[in-house]
């Protein structure tokens, strides 16, 4: 199909911060025109040197191509920017691409399809420096006919990857694969808190901890085809043995500080570590 | 270490179900005398047709050798056994082969010990078919003078791994392996929840999960280095931004069937779908 869909001519680009930026670049290394807008005015001209057009309003920059990519901090921002270009944006394509949630993403749909503008949503799976590059993951949703009509460009951002016409689905795969790694990495905290209170040395667990994560890894086409056709073989164990070591978990899990509680409770361990002064660390932090 | 010492002459194995007459097998194919004991006598005749000595009660079976493997369902029927045999097992080492709570572990150490015996708590990670080979996992804790003492001989049944002289050692370790991969393998069954309910292909999903999972595994030597000295570097993102994503997710699952409840949650689950009928079936069936 790519091969068939030309480039778009030209592509504005509202929010010029870190993957903003990279985007504008990737896109006027293909060639295409840029024009950008950003609200610290000051960010822009490094990419109007490289020959960018700068605009002087979100709603100028929006009306100038038929290809709008919104890249924003979060969705409160596209919320606001979407109401700034509302009477600009009539038969042109707005991309948002922000994290947020599949409510933020049905929301911003809607409220640029009833501005008369077509939507996709899409989800940042890379970091600035590979945009341009195949390593870069985009995640997009919403209708496939806009999709095909913008691949070739959106192509030039990175690797494209459609989930589907419901414009919340990037976001859900987006959320969806940060949850599996909370899960796993939480699950290995909790591991590792357990096995240090007994006196296990922690390096040997680590490698029977990799090992007993790659059955989950090895398993998960043959997962995904039961779920699928609801049919559930007993595997390693059933149930009833499940609901015994289960059990025992809870008990052990009782007295630990990482607990047993969902993505909840370790939002409320962030916050707390948040709170003593300790925002700028990583996830395992919540072990302290 | 291991080529200094012989292995015992004689075993006691009390109960032979599946684990229990594998060990038994194991120890006659090593030239060692076996004498058996299980609460069902038919359960023996096997054993005793291939050379084992069949003991008419658990405290004749227990008093026959100075090391005796007991290998039963639970710890309840643990507990019993060693009431049973308290006045028949002074001087002797017991070993415990079952899935339990360190609590559990704790209390069977006390009971042996204050009875005059040795006491080593065992976890087994392996199938029966296995036992014999190194391929058979056994996890060990309690006195490392002990565990020496009898360590030619547990290496009959397989692989023996010593954990430390917390007897809950060997207990925790199982367990937090089985946590990591109930997390793990959860949020998996959590994740492809999400994508189902707007439409995103579940096999291109799965191979996208495979690949976020194996983030963690490779990270797991690193991630205990950081738990071991309290140092914790922001990685691929800070708890500022983490905080803004656990949000996003607690939003996300708070509509599902899964929801975001710890192991404790998903213990209730697994007893819905045993209650209607489910038990033989294997764990994700939660997702029905
Ligand atoms: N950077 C990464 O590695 C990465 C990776 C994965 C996902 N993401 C996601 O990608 C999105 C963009 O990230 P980024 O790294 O490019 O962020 P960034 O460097 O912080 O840039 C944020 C941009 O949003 C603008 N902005 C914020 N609030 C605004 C408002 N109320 N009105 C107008 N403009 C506003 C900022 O303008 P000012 O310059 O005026 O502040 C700036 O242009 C975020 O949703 C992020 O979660 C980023
Ligand atoms: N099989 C596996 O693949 C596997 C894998 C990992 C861990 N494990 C663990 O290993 C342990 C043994 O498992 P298994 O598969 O050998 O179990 P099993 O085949 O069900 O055998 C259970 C044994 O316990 C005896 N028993 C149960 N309650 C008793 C009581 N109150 N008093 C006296 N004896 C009693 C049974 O005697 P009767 O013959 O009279 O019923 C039988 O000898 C369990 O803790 C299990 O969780 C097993």
């Amino acid at each position: 199909m790519s091969s068939i869909t030309k480039p778009a001519t030209a592509v504005s680009v509202l929010g010029v911060g870190a993957i903003g930026s990279a985007i504008a670049q990737a896109l006027l290394a293909a060639g295409i025109t840029v024009t950008v807008w950003n609200r610290s005015p000051g960010r822009v001209d490094e990419l109007t040197a490289r020959g960018a057009e700068p605009a002087t309003s979100s709603a100028e920059a929006a009306s100038a191509s038929p290809l709008v990519i919104v890249c924003l901090t979060d969705y409160t921002a596209v919320d606001g920017i979407l109401d700034d270009v509302s009477d600009a944006i009539a038969g042109r394509t707005i991309v948002t691409l922000s994290t947020g949630s599949p409510r933020d993403a049905r929301h911003a749909a809607q409220k640029a399809e009833s501005a008369g503008a077509a939507y996709l949503d899409g989800g940042v799976q890379t970091e600035p420096a590979a945009v341009g590059t195949a390593a870069a993951v985009f995640l997009y949703s919403g209708s496939p006919a806009v999709f095909e009509e913008h691949r070739t460009t959106l192509e030039t951002l990175g690797t494209a990857t459609y989930l589907g016409a419901d414009p919340a689905a990037a976001a859900v795969q987006d959320l969806a694969l940060f949850g599996l790694w909370y899960d796993a990495q939480v699950g290995y905290l909790r591991a590792l808190e357990a096995i240090r209170s007994v006196g296990i040395d922690v390096e040997a667990f680590a490698a029977a901890a990799a090992t007993q994560l790659g059955h989950v890894v090895h398993a998960t086409a043959d997962t995904a085809r039961e779920v699928t056709t609801s049919s559930f073989p007993r595997g390693p164990a059933d149930l009833t043995e499940h609901a015994h070591v289960l059990e025992q978990l809870t008990e052990l899990r009782h007295d630990q500080r990482l607990g047993d509680g969902g993505l909840d409770d370790i939002h409320g361990l962030v916050q707390q570590r948040i709170a003593l002064g300790h925002g700028p660390e990583g996830l395992n932090s919540i072990v302290e």
